[in-house]
């Protein structure tokens, strides 16, 4: 995928077919500029400078096709540090909702095995892993909790994002995740949090290690100017809490 | 490493040598109960109990040796997610520091090079990595800006954490980092930003696409309590200033 | 004047003029439910139903007529709060915008002088006030600059909203301002607080104190619900620079 | 009250009575220098200089002796320009605490009447007022709910800190609020606003407008260094919760 951004208007323009001129409200790109890997900077017919470089994974995640709320860059990447994951790593992760948690781990881990209980969710999340190409992902249609039993791979990570993940603590875990690993819930709501401390009272070999909330602020820096954007995006995600599995 | 939890304190213990018996404060635990696979929960001889498990990455981290102000996690997440960097990825670094995002991101991609001029950071750098048993780190004594000329790999990303990092901006970037990818400055103040904004001018080939600050807030859940930590062990670290190169 | 708040959409109405029927996009409540003091619920001529009570002073300052962004409420709250101004303080401020600022102290203090040097801004702020009422404001069209040696009065608070507000120090502030009080500057970005600074050098009796901003972080807590607002109505509006006079 | 602060090491020093000498780890400032009001600069014995200056109410406020945690400028500021509060305003508070909120309180409103049911808070901030000369207070040391038939009085705002405040709703509250006017909880768990709400369903005439937590950031800003600060002294202390009384 090429990018474009207009350097008359700051816009960010994502070319996926060069085979063909590339039309939009400044103008057009003919397919010659824009196959000419030597050209950094294009013009349009209309006499507008566009800088011109190939997209990166993170360009291509921002591009991905969006059914349910997707899990942001914010959370995704403390997710990762915090959990300690790396290249040899495994996940298991439900539910996947878009497939962005997914897509990202699968650039970095071993593998990742994805359930899913929405169809429609599902196949949004087939469609977003094809598109990538990516080949390390195990991505099942069905409900996690019904298939614990059978998931008997000793994961380094078990992600939860779904409506009572903490539910999770009513099957038997052993060797689902490996001991001195995490499950991380992505929970919406404190309440929720009160309830999964609840659920959680009494088990033994599960430590409630953080509960954190990711904050990103976004400046504005130029001139004479610095100061936090006046508005922001996004305020509120979710929080992240982990649990270390003993 | 072998943690142990104080289910008296809450306190965490890393146990590095499991040869022999391991004191603390809480008393000690006889290596015969350490070295078994099968206990997740041990006793001291003072009667107190701990929870045990294997460590992971993250635990091994925390345990670096300090010399200067380490990147911490909430800032490695992002960099990481931000730049779309994965286990296919190469990455440049300068100055090192203690090595902590050099050990970060050898757990995640294919090579990272990292530049240290000081030889008492260059010395603790190779500690922790040699304590870490990581092989795709090569460290370089000596000044990035000096060997530009010589890094003629193209880089995934280039990370800059040292003194008049936009300095960088001085010299002949061509393929020292992928087009499209990103130049990652670690800045903590507002001025320097402005000080890089100043260099940036007139620069065609260089994009200033965001700059961030990423703030965390960890929770207290607990039974009839919830609510954020009182007091936060850090607020301010740096801001991150994201530059494409085109 | 009157509030409704409809129950269906708990959308806020501010009824001004009482003597006749009010029509909204909910139908219309007649005069003579409104103008009955017992009732604190009624009903419009399509059956929604609403909530009816007398505004406050915080509804009226809502309802002023806008300019220039105004100061909001966590802003002034703070700025009152951190200089120890009381029903006895004098207020001499520039400059006034919309006259927020103004109407709020005025609500609290002695007197208030507010110098308006747009001919625009000064017809709007003298609206704003008659309309509330007010008697304690004394609101000259004028610079302040000009005028620092005939504001003889000693001041409990100079508060300054204005480009190059800084420039205040090229005056001789002997007497503006009590001894032990504050000059505060309202500075939307960072940049201009090193130039305040580089202003200050050397002048050897106002002593820098403070520099915050303050953050509003609203919540939505219903039922099982309880997070922040996803998106924030502003995040950013100015920093607060607080200088002792001595 | 006079104040010094130390050109050597910036620090604060707070000075009663200037009848005497006044003496600290700088030095000591003789009774002449202390009495004389054309000095704005001191030296101590040893040779280090002083900025000196009358206190304001701010610093009073500072050193009133504390008992339980005081309620900070932040949310006093707030809790004060988001309820509309005037120097005609009454004020009722229960409990009573250190006294920070009633001193700050009386300092702008007409009336404040504070209920305490502590005996040892009670007399502290009896004390604290009595140090400040407060004329406007009405202390009773009591507990509110017992009281609220008595409290005939039409306040413009009721402020609540004390545990389970929401128990206000099992009273008969007509014609202790003025209508439209507020209802203040701090509550410092997300936990207890869930319970406020439950409390508050199918009560009509109470309407629950604003739920906000108050941040606030303190900036370094100084030559070339600009950032907030790298620790807070304090990130969270409680929820304002606004309830409008209909």
């Amino acid at each position: 995928m090429l990018i474009l951004i207009s350097k008359k208007s700051n816009i960010f323009y994502y070319v996926k077919n060069i085979e063909q001129d590339y039309h939009c409200k400044e103008g057009f790109i003919t397919k010659n500029l824009l196959q000419d890997k030597n050209l950094q900077e294009v013009k349009s017919n209309v006499g507008i400078n566009f800088l011109k470089f190939e997209s990166n994974f993170y360009d291509e995640c921002k591009k991905i096709k969006r059914g349910p709320q997707i899990i942001t860059h914010k959370d995704l990447g403390y997710i990762l540090a915090r959990t300690g994951i790396g290249s040899k790593s495994t996940i298991l992760e439900a539910g996947g909702g878009s497939g962005h948690l997914t897509l990202f781990f699968s650039n970095i881990c071993k593998l990742v095995v994805t359930y899913e209980i929405q169809k429609n969710n599902f196949d949004l999340i087939q469609k977003n892993l094809d598109k990538a190409n990516v080949e390390n992902v195990k991505l099942i249609e069905g409900d996690l909790f019904e298939n614990v039993e059978n998931e008997k791979k000793e994961y380094d990570l078990l992600f939860l994002d779904m409506p009572s993940s903490y539910d999770i603590f009513n099957y038997n875990l052993d060797n689902l995740v490996k001991k001195g690993s995490y499950i991380c819930f992505y929970i919406p709501s404190i309440f929720q949090i009160h309830e999964l401390i609840i659920k959680m009272k009494d088990l033994p070999f599960f430590y409630l290690e953080e509960i954190s909330e990711i904050i990103l602020r976004k400046w504005r820096v130029k001139d004479k100017i610095s100061h936090p954007e006046n508005r922001k995006e996004i305020d509120h995600t979710a929080f992240l809490v982990f649990v270390r599995v003993i």
